[in-house]
């Protein structure tokens, strides 16, 4: 997605450097993908090996001065996020952004995240329906590939902020796909819009902790 | 998406009693939704415990004589798939149906369990992609809404079966979601073609080896 796939990482006295995905060298990645001899490596780990890759991950690279921080986890509540949360607490994380499909049986698994969430002391930042409906192309016709609003259902019934929903738009898979940036070629479309909004929501949350 | 999630697992002498799916009692189903006391908690487990709930769910549930045994992991090549193999490999188990979407990122992963199945010995009975493809319900033109035929590739390049391709279906999508039998409902759909055209390639394979 960032077209990063074919980059490496390197060491130096600080630690690993982490791969940077754009000129200004704004953007720093760091994915066990880039430690992988060849891309179609499994990675046949039990937790213990993840929780340890995970702790590197936080203490030996070296990103430098940051203003923030990401971490993509897989879906559930199971080591990753165990590991994930015990290793950012000493550094007072922003919290958690929830990212679900309209689908019950996704709605379902977010649920849970909150209560995971809520057990371990994580503040949340929000819900989003990502794949939340389909603009035909040919039609311009909108059509429920799922059900609708299940992820605005959800932050209403758990009273977390709902932060916004991205439609399926070809033009944004398309980009992901081709590592192309989206947000720079399509200046004027809805979904930019979209994200953009979902940005600035989780923005006015983390800047009033910061500043 | 079975129309089950308010049942009970009960306990026999000769172990625990699955759920049965239908009336006729022929589609038993175990999951560790029936063992929570609310469908909001969340399972927070690292690997250790689940490996004993895998192992657990094949040795004390009193599944009767069965046809077949469907196991549903989750995607990547880590504890739940290490236990499953590891647990199954006495039985000689028929092998494993790999489901991608079309996107390269879900193609990935996808070549990552390939690696894993073959690592542990694991038969590839074939590559199923799903989401390929979505019909617009008002003008009923086709949509790719992801690139298309990244199983098929896959399956190619790894000389693997292809077992077929499941567009995204209004109609299946929204009988998932309400527990409806969508193979019953709607006989002539294209979509439930796919899925039988699916079925019975996996049978053939398997039957070579039962007969």
């Amino acid at each position: 997605m960032l077209n990063v796939e074919s980059k490496d990482v390197h060491q130096c006295s600080q630690g690993w450097v982490p791969v940077y995905a754009d000129q200004a060298q704004q953007l720093a990645v760091m994915s066990i993908g880039f430690l992988l001899s060849s891309r179609d490596d499994a990675v046949v780990w039990r937790g213990p090996k993840k929780n340890a890759m995970i702790k590197q991950f936080l203490s030996d690279v070296y990103w430098q001065e940051l203003d923030y921080l990401l971490i993509d986890n897989p879906p559930g509540t199971s080591d990753e996020h165990i590991s994930t949360v015990e290793n950012l607490k000493k550094y007072k994380p922003d919290g958690a952004v929830l990212v679900t499909t309209p689908q019950a049986v996704a709605v379902a698994d977010v649920r849970r995240e909150i209560t995971f969430c809520r057990k371990t002391g994580i503040r949340i930042l929000g819900v989003v329906e990502n794949m939340s409906g389909f603009v035909c192309p040919h039609c311009t016709a909108c059509s429920n590939l799922f059900s609708k609003g299940g992820g605005e259902q959800l932050a209403q019934q758990c009273n977390v902020p709902y932060l916004g929903s991205i439609p399926l738009d070809p033009q944004l898979t398309k980009s992901l796909e081709e590592g192309e940036n989206f947000m720079n070629s399509f200046q004027t479309s809805g979904t930019r819009q979209a994200v953009m909004g979902i940005a600035e929501m989780i923005l006015t949350q983390t800047n009033d902790k910061h500043s």
